[in-house]
């Protein structure tokens, strides 16, 4: 779906002195609202948040889209021999079991992340969901989407939603503030210049 | 617990002209940090965010805490009837057969939430987590304790941290702001005068 990399989405914000984008907690509110429009168009029955970085940002769109949120929870190891594999790890995943689960091939499933960044991981998501019960429809959303190579493809049926495409650099969410050495308030403040 | 409820840490807002409280993201993110040497001494192997309202705080902590987070989802359904029985609806439960969940006797597990309203279903959440695999430890996080009658109860042994005491109103929270009719800019305007 790399055809719906819009443009007009990108946004050009300063790096901070140390290069990375530093974004607030209402810049993250704002982008994901001005996605709701577009992801109302498919018509989500249920969200499927990838944790960490999708909790956040499906507990906002829930406000708006008003279905219930499954979470999950996975992480990307890069191997660092010469082959360069990433591989995907499940920490946890939904119990199958569950009628929301059994009935999910009926369902139009938003899966939610915070960024794509080389989509390996969100690739992952969708072939498991796939493979535990294809839903009747996919839909992918990610606040920031990198520009730049994927290593993970999406099958030609996925919808693609993008907050905003950035360059590939190092994205500061305010959740993670204190992971840079940072209060919330020196964070925000960072994140405004950014903007200025 | 009732007796870790600590005076000092009522702080005083003043509600909206429609009588809510509204909470910026800047106060969940300070508020949360504020909790987290008091945490640390608990010292959680594992976050249990009880999804919706404990996705954000849980994932805010876990920039702190360092540990994985397992997500749930519970409903309170409030009983209408004579009889005003609340019922706490499963909409997501952990996987009990992956290696988190077998291991969790092991751990000190952290239970995630935004609010302790009527704490009933914080009681469900830590009866079916000791109903599960019993924790090594179980402690129960929450940004907000309404100061108010419970009709929950927990278990002596376990550990309560309250970010703040708060009066019997309505908080508004920042990701729940288009559901009170805002934008984000004006949700964090109210939130901003409630502290002045």
């Amino acid at each position: 779906m790399e055809g719906n990399v819009e443009v007009e989405k990108n946004h050009e914000r300063k790096a901070a002195p140390d290069g990375r984008i530093y974004y607030s907690y209402a810049d993250v509110h704002k982008t994901l609202e001005n996605m709701v429009p577009e992801i109302k168009k498919f018509k989500p029955d249920l969200i499927l948040a990838i944790g960490g970085g999708g909790y956040i940002p499906a507990r906002i769109l829930r406000s708006y889209l008003k279905v219930p949120i499954l979470a999950i929870s996975l992480e990307l190891y890069n191997d660092a021999t010469e082959t360069m594999c990433s591989e995907v790890k499940k920490i946890q995943w939904f119990d199958e079991t569950t009628e929301i689960a059994r009935d999910m091939f009926k369902k139009k499933v938003l899966i939610v992340d915070e960024v794509d960044d080389t989509r390996t991981t969100l690739e992952y998501c969708v072939q498991e969901v796939i493979k535990t019960n294809t839903p009747r429809a996919i839909g992918v959303a990610v606040i920031h989407n990198k520009l730049k190579k994927k290593k993970g493809k999406f099958p030609a049926n996925v919808s693609y939603f993008v907050g905003e495409n950035v360059p590939d650099k190092w994205n500061c969410y305010p959740w993670e503030a204190v992971n840079y050495g940072h209060d919330i308030e020196t964070h925000e403040a960072l994140a405004a210049k950014g903007r200025a």
